[in-house]
């Protein structure tokens, strides 16, 4: 069996699980860095795994429009492109589609819109993106979905959640299909679907079902969440979903990368978590510590000889200060975006890597709950005079 | 003795040795890679270290504006502040005040001079900068100098010369004041002086003649050569220093970098190199190659599986396409800038290090000879169709 998941053990909802996929196994709950363009901007493959990550995200939709999915598919496929040989998954382009691209128009048949790259008029369809994820060649592939905002209104959700379940029918036939015509693929590929109905229990419930209903998935994930809506709603849609989704397969909250959104994520069920944000923010100076986040731009970093987080054991904190990282920011230095993106995917991947253990020795109710006491009520993080 | 040089093989002019200094030794002939900032640009500590570079340089007059040296000083020194714990050498900024800074006026005191960062007055002399150079606490600090341009005319040359000696004796005396009344250092220090002279073959003798008068100093710098002059030129005034210098110590060419000036060099009797060559030309797409330079954002490289260089050994040709790197400057991604700055140190410290095996193996002559033949008879860079 290509694709497989085991649970290890479980405390409530959250899970210590090994999701087995072709090229090797993911030991769960895991953070993924993402890569939008077969690269986790400003990191190395090597760091990647030298710091703990198991599995990388790449994008279908910004592959597409460049470099071109059939160029990749040519040079061998995007594990050997980006040079990681473990686990990826490809978004679909889903929510790309909704959130970058412009003048769109929404038909059953798929979505016309302007690439935000070149202004090109383009089509994509189900169909459509399934050979494009097909020419990408990741172990998971993400179905086309219809992506809407978080607070929109329940006539619109349900709209957009039965259009996703009708493209996920045929995301499904065209893997079916190719299967039968193509030529054969290195690797089998996981379809994964995703539950959408914003932030409606009803529509979720609804989606949950008829996605378990069609057929047993090899994963199940959780879209259009960390959109806008007050993080409560968000909590209430993955206590829904835990309950809906079957329990013998992986969940997947999409997009979802803040520190205690995991640990509250993984209460509710959840075993695999994507985002930009540690990536994004450490470009900006901002990174996650165990004492809170801070903005190493500031000035009361200027002669600090801490590193950035005193209880961390990433590549940055072991070697660097952070009047030198801060240093870095105002001489805007490369490293310095560089360091602090590793230090915020240390920081989430080794969050999971705790999750699990806690998980597995029995203590995760504790551990959470501390976690998520000592997250909320942390001091400002301390800094030299 | 905290510096030595000892010389291992020679081959005509061309030497293999050791420099010793307090954090290690450097083998030569060597290249090493600029941190102007206390960063060489994109790169890691601990991969430089991993490609073989062997000794860092700094900038005292960068240093100086942000983040500052007295920062640096009390937070442990250049060593600890950057993360290399290798020898390191200090530039004292003539270079930069003369090409950089506004609005100069040279004295014999010293210079004044519009800061580039935020255009304030500033003043340095020979003694401030051994004051900046010693808090920053580099291995090597070099002379307080007067840089003119290469084509400058005798009198101009001879002129900047003269000062830059009788700065000299003024830095060596501060160097011997602070030894007396400052606080012990963590370690030895050694001063270097630069021969100047632009491409007048007296001048250039006369300042090698009386630097070696002045003291039997543990290095001894060639400055003021690729700033504009024909090679013939820079070539030229390297015969002159290498028959006028010592030849038990090592020589430093300044600011030089590019592969054939670095063989044209060792030819000439010169040990070790810097030039911000390598991290500039990556950061613009530009690699050094065994078949010459190319640049990769170039349309050609799209969709060619080949690595940079197929003779390279470094970890951006053994991982990664020329057109996975296109598509990485392409999409303006950083990791483009690093792999391909990467490569290009690599190239330049691997190729040091064949020359110091060819001055060993006693076959320097021959493999100079080949090396230069090849390099300027190379053909356009290959690319997939």
């Amino acid at each position: 069996m290509t694709f497989a998941f085991s649970i290890d053990a479980t405390a409530g909802a959250a899970r210590a699980g090994v999701f087995t996929t072709p090229h090797g196994p993911v030991e769960t709950p895991a953070f993924m860095p993402v890569g939008t363009l077969a690269t986790v901007k400003s990191l190395d493959p090597t760091e990647l795994r030298a710091l703990g990550a198991q599995m990388l995200l790449g994008n279908a939709y910004h592959l597409h429009q460049r470099p071109g999915d059939g160029l990749i598919r040519d040079l061998g496929g995007l594990h050997r492109f980006m040079g990681w040989d473990g686990p990826i998954l490809t978004d679909s382009g889903g929510f790309q589609v909704f959130s970058l691209a412009t003048l769109r128009t929404v038909s059953e048949d798929g979505v016309e819109f302007r690439s935000h790259v070149d202004g090109s008029r383009q089509f994509l369809t189900p169909e459509r993106v399934m050979q494009i994820e097909r020419n990408l060649g990741a172990d998971v592939i993400m179905q086309f979905d219809h992506v809407v905002p978080g607070q929109a209104e329940a006539s619109v959700a349900r709209d957009a959640s039965e259009r996703s379940l009708r493209w996920l029918a045929r995301c499904r036939a065209e893997v079916a299909r190719l299967d039968a015509v193509d030529a054969p693929r290195p690797h089998a590929q996981a379809l994964f679907p995703i539950v959408q109905g914003g932030i409606h229990a009803e529509l979720r419930r609804e989606a949950a079902s008829a996605i378990a209903d069609m057929a047993d998935w090899p994963g199940y994930a959780v879209g259009g969440l960390s959109v806008g809506e007050p993080k409560p709603d968000m909590y209430a849609m993955l206590d829904v979903t835990d309950a809906a989704l079957p329990r013998h397969a992986p969940r997947y909250l999409m997009g979802v990368g803040f520190p205690e959104d995991l640990v509250e994520g993984v209460r509710r069920g959840i075993d695999l978590f994507d985002c930009v944000a540690p990536t994004r923010m450490g470009r900006n100076g901002a990174v996650f510590t165990s004492e809170g986040r801070l903005n190493i731009k500031r000035a009361t970093f200027r002669a600090d000889p801490a590193p950035l987080d005193p209880e961390c054991t990433c590549p940055a904190c072991a070697r660097f200060s952070r009047a030198y990282l801060r240093h870095l920011f105002v001489s805007e230095e490369m490293l310095g975006m560089r360091l602090l993106s590793l230090h915020n995917v240390h920081f989430l991947v080794s969050l999971m890597r705790d999750a699990r253990h806690a998980v597995r020795a029995g203590t995760f109710d504790a551990w959470s709950t501390d976690w998520l006491r000592r997250y909320h009520s942390r001091p400002a993080p301390a800094s030299a005079p």
